[in-house]
């Protein structure tokens, strides 16, 4: 599309969308509508983290209905909609905020930040003022990835060692930046994070990858506040990752490459969730899809349900597109793409960028990397082979598209709001640990959702729910259950 | 089929198929390779109540070859393969068994059963002799539907209150016979289930519906003896669940009913792990399949794979075809039955037969029963309306087929040998509980049936291990992780 | 299924599958309440080649309560269900026919013919009695494969020619059973064949192989009467051929073999309609499909519906299941077999059993044919490995199965009752020559099918219509449209 | 996509797509490679009237590599891709033009033209200077839809008659359009179409709706030339129409609206070839499609393939997403729209806008038309209900995203390269008429993308192109074959 956004004014046209959006988040707006008298979140001080899209534009302004006061940053370099972001900032026409004066809530991200700018950012999501206008910090933290997590935890560590270690002490670009932010912290305030971080009643972690951090910190011992992962909720991590990619895809390799899937060799690498929903995308356009595992159960899954399932090593000269799925690293490196087919496409809506070796590509001597457009490469080799790669090896979905879709964000979006509650409430009968919401919460998420898609639901007769064991209101089936 | 097996020879044909499935069915063929020599099992005495197919075969001689002395019922009055049984008596040929004297393991069941007859065969497999050739019983049990376990428990507490209650307790025919047979076993001999449940290591169980009366008689405080859940392995409900209902439930009502399912509009009562296999059997068939479901969770589930999501009610009139798979009771109803097109088709696919009200249906007043031809009847309303019920509302994927197919019960029964050997093992290091096998084990268990389909599985690096916090062979997922 | 038919009564069991049939033809049933009255075939006297089965049955006595007089044989030596047959002779309840007084159609066929039997009872089609009790012939031919068509026609070369070749002068099995009863008829009665061909005035055709041999005939010159093309009606070919084969593949896979068909790599040689309905058959089950083709424009649809399309020989040696759909000859070859990996599954729904080399099969040294169950044949090559062949290399899908189910046969022989009504009528007006019915009446057999399937049709306005250029009411299309 | 293009300079930027897109078109390169010596279409004057879109530009470019003059406008006021026709007009790289010194070819179209504008410029391409410089006409026409094939023709008729019917004769806004730019020219050159009628040797038409025009001139005998249909190809019809619209459905949907299709409902009207790519598109992410239709054959194909067939006035109040795809016109009326649900999606993807009533939404009493931005409208009711509308209801796919792939147009445009090539060099052995290219370029067509996507064909044996009665070579099927 090639609208001109700044015609239509940034702010107004974010508006429209976050208008659209809400109807088709209907479990954000009944939380408003149950909570909105409540104010559960009264009190609450929020710093987010977390790609700054129009749907989480809805997610802050349900928080914010809620009673919390909040700050925002981007978890994603290339996902941020400018006009997300200026609606949020500008608030809510009820508020009666303009651009001159905005009256919603402060946001930290744009489209296209360099390493550098996305953990200054990242930085100002921590600096509260209290209710008595006195410098203070967050006491709940949202997070997708870990990203202000870690930045906290660090910070704290770093002060108790009284030193940051040198950026020469890494190779990784981004791991350079934090170490930047954090020593230029410890030069001009030595305790900002030590005194930040006894505030924080705990964090609700969106994604695969941010939970991971946190259960390695909880088995190192080194977390500081409990944390609820709702990455595994059932609303979450078996619709967004899978019905969210199913859509976000197809979205983002049509709108960078326009090229046709149907008939494609596509190689999805992982058959997690994020995996599973990727290859019902691109089957779904004709693509003959080819999976690649290292779990066997996935695999074998993989394969009944009528993939082939092959090493990269296997298909890489012949396939036409790649994508990473699995939240590793050096999934696809310098040697694959040595062999890749010319005019290859390469994407990953996995995690983090170097599912890709963006690095290792980088460094071959003689290619040239070349600008299509914003977020769509074409590295061309010294034999003027090329190969195109998707925002730079970021999350595709989030880089060339608009992410998941609202609705399947609202389940997602609902879980992190329940969370908010149930930890800025009761954090203290929470055990320092990572938890899961309880089932009758996963549930009640569900059901906020059937409506909207005429799904009528079948009631258990009492008799029904005594043969079963289980009340005639749910929850209705055991922890253990996988959907 | 109108094949006459008498002619082939019952047992030589049952070996055939036997040996055809043991190529199917590479995880127990693993098992022999690796423990045939160990014999692990060897002292075990264990008694099986398990569908008497060919593929049970398979698991049969498995268990033998690795030691097992076996008696073996079916759990299901239709399901049983008579050439199968045969097989399996008679023994495979290095015994040198041969239909006048038999080398194999006795087995008490055959295709047709009386309810009546069902009982009197599942109290034998209770009658072992010892290695000095003493009255035993078994130390292992592995059950399906937990019929055996509940005999040996009922058994216990009726000898321990010293009565059995009468028939007329119950308006459960079924029931009624389980009564007959403990009284009969009362009067002639009042401890004999008293002297056998201490003999009992332990019982793996094979389903959902014996999975949830464990944990019910575990949380009764009535449980005898450690139970392990072979249902909740990934590879068996993950698995047969879904992909063998996929296969087995379109193949059940082409065989009881030639009717195209094509453009046909199919009801799937419930949509856990059977209903989604079942709605995928019948969309590949191209029906348009509407879903029922009472949990939220799997409702939206269904809703996003594209179902419609309605109550029974709703569409009861219109449909064409009604599958339940709930595993519940009274799901079809007699009022159901009333408001049905002529010629509907009913049939379940989930547990027992009172998932559909099948006594409520023979008592309509006028209403025939009318053969078509075994397992497949039309019953025909006082107005010439008639509704056709496959396998008089059991199990239809193995009353009008042949159940679930080797490969996939390769899973299943791997996990079941293993499960065997386990708690044979180190039944005393299992805490008197419900309990499933070890994630290594179901990796394992799908990792034997990767080659069979020409799957290649990819190796982590130890880098991408350490990355991701996981030992380089596994196990690769926490114990939450949904699949 | 094990019942035995004898038990139940072969007949009258067929008389209640027939019934059940009804109900799911309502086309042909429609045929008999718009024409039973007026009769139109009155004085026909046809002769049907066509697989006995059920559909056929429900066909056959439509023909008859339109007036006709039929004898029947089938076009398949394993085609026929001997309960439909018996159904038939006994005729109809309305007739009053019992076994012992039959009063329905004669027919001359059963469930395992030899090929000396089928072309013996396929002779006798052609003796009718008149109306004066005297010899006669038919006077239209309905006719599957052309077997019928080709007996009459060389019958009168033969004639003509006053000499039958030598059985030596093929290799052909089959063919020298043609040249055998022609040789035979040529002794007995050296004009049998001459007399009846000009009482004939035109056959309906049921497939694409007798189609093409029609066509050849016409070419030649040496067709002696008009023909219509059954085969080529967007409600045959587009539907029986794809939506039968869909359903009657996995169906015939299932009975004869009972292995699981998901995860597994099944071929299927052909993407013509029934190529198309096979892949789709076998995805709907969870395999992986590779295609084989030889028209570029059906391989290029069969990779844009996401096949793999390759040649044989690049992967014989792994697939698990092949399958034959082509029409032509020598698809698989001995050279295959020998490449075949132990236990690989061998079918043909194409059409004549030389789409597989099952001769070259039957010579390869040391082989041993070894017959599972009727039908089903494991090849044991010298080295042990074991092919399975379904139906001989037959038509799978009725020899394994029951064919196609009675909804699409309903469109493809309402199609055949309006070709014998429009023949019997009008043959006159027919050039000599190969036609199609008119698009109208195309329309109208689908139109017939509707309501049974629930399906609303939307009705042009007369606007809407003009704005097309089309009648309101249809036809719709051009003769060209593709569908 | 956010993108600035003037940033990156229109026409280098376009250069850069038509490079990756030339990779995706393997039949016109193929073109280029095989007649680039020969320039078959030296002497040709082409005026084109067709999406000026990228592929279009390779298109055009393989003209002109033939030989060919060419002047060009487009067929559609929103689907022009002003790169494609800035790349376009400057040239490829080898002909060294700039955008200041433009040695391309001129193209008179961009995108958000205004009805007057549209017909403004495709009078332009009328004008050629012949090879001496002076004023001539074009000699060839390529045509999409007829727009400048009617111009010619009422331009002729109107010269003859004297005289314009008057704007005021017609309601239809476009058409008032003609006739303004007719009225002009007959009064600045009266002889203007007269005189450039003869020098036409005949028009390639693209699509159904250019063809039935065709069709109805020809009729009519007012046709003046003869005509190639190239819808009619089947590696037009059955791959554009069907696998285009797979693709660009949802890819025009998502860049559009963001919204979720995943469990949504949507509603196609029309179950041709676009309605089948349509539904599989819609279906392939997840909707639950109803589908409605007037044929009955298509009705029935619709609900074999598993889709509710209903009218649109059943489920008008509950659908989420309506596309049509018909061809015909009012197909959703101002009463649909009246029923429809909050923020319904509404959209065009079959031909003209009047598919969709747009004018009648327009003089809805209090309605309000809100620009969310470019090509995507909410008409706001009086009661506060939205109506999503997308590209005015002109073609979504081309309005809201870029339109058919790359892919799947080079199978159409090389018929139109090959359909040029014939027409030029043979049109005095074409009858006046409307005529399909012969299938074995049709074959050609297909056989030129195999390779792109790694599909192997089968050549078949001599003996058995012999027994099918085919050469080896192709082609392969009758002319009446349905694919």
């Amino acid at each position: 599309m090639d609208f001109n956004v700044a015609d239509l004014g940034l702010a107004a046209y974010g508006r429209k969308e976050i208008e659209l959006a809400e109807h088709e988040m209907p479990g954000l707006m009944a939380m408003r509508e149950r909570y909105g008298k409540e104010q559960p979140l009264a009190g609450a001080r929020i710093a987010g983290s977390l790609h700054m899209t129009i749907q989480t534009a809805v997610l802050i302004e349900t928080l914010a209905a809620l009673g919390a006061d909040i700050r925002w940053a981007t978890c994603n370099i290339f996902s941020t909609q400018d006009h997300a972001a200026a609606a949020v900032v500008v608030g809510p026409p009820a508020n009666g905020g303009t651009a001159e004066d905005p009256k919603g809530v402060p946001v930290f991200a744009w489209k296209g930040e360099s390493l550098a700018e996305y953990w200054d950012e990242a930085e100002k999501v921590f600096d509260f003022t209290d209710e008595h206008g006195a410098e203070s910090g967050p006491n709940m933290l949202l997070d997708d990835g870990g990203d202000i997590t870690m930045l906290l935890h660090l910070g704290v560590e770093f002060e108790a060692a009284g030193a940051v270690p040198s950026q020469d002490s890494t190779d990784n670009e981004e791991f350079k930046e934090v170490l930047r932010v954090l020593a230029r912290s410890l030069e001009t305030d030595p305790q900002r994070w030590t005194r930040r971080a006894p505030l924080v009643k705990g964090v609700s972690e969106e994604t695969t990858t941010g939970v991971l951090r946190l259960y390695e910190r909880f088995k190192e011992g080194t977390l500081l506040f409990p944390a609820i992962n709702v990455n595994d909720s059932v609303t979450k991590s078996k619709f967004d990752n899978k019905y969210g990619c199913r859509h976000s895809l197809v979205d983002g390799i049509n709108r960078a490459t326009d090229v046709m899937i149907g008939g494609k060799v596509a190689v999805v690498c992982g058959y997690g969730d994020v995996g599973k929903g990727s290859a019902e995308s691109l089957r779904g356009q004709g693509a003959r899809v080819i999976v690649t595992e290292i779990d066997p159960i996935c695999a074998l899954q993989a394969a009944m349900d009528g993939y082939e399932v092959r090493r990269l090593e296997s298909v890489v000269e012949t396939a036409d597109i790649f994508i990473t799925t699995t939240g590793n690293f050096d999934i696809i490196t310098v040697e694959h793409f040595h062999k890749m087919k010319h005019q290859a496409i390469v994407g990953n809506i996995g995690h983090f960028d170097n599912e890709i070796n963006m690095a290792g590509l980088a460094k071959i001597p003689g290619i040239v990397k070349d600008e299509i457009k914003p977020q769509v490469h074409q590295w061309i080799f010294d034999d003027g082979k090329k190969i195109i790669v998707l925002s730079e090896g970021r999350l595709l979905n989030l880089g060339n598209a608009t992410g998941h879709p609202s609705f399947v964000m609202s389940n997602s979006f609902t879980n992190q709001v329940l969370a908010q509650i149930e930890l800025f409430a009761k954090a203290d009968d929470y055990e320092l640990g990572v938890h899961v919401l309880p089932k009758h919460l996963d549930e009640e998420v569900a059901r906020l959702h059937l409506d909207a898609l005429g799904v009528e639901l079948t009631e258990l007769t009492k008799e029904q729910a005594a043969y079963l064991g289980v009340p005639v209101e749910g929850p209705y089936k055991s922890d253990h259950y996988r959907y």
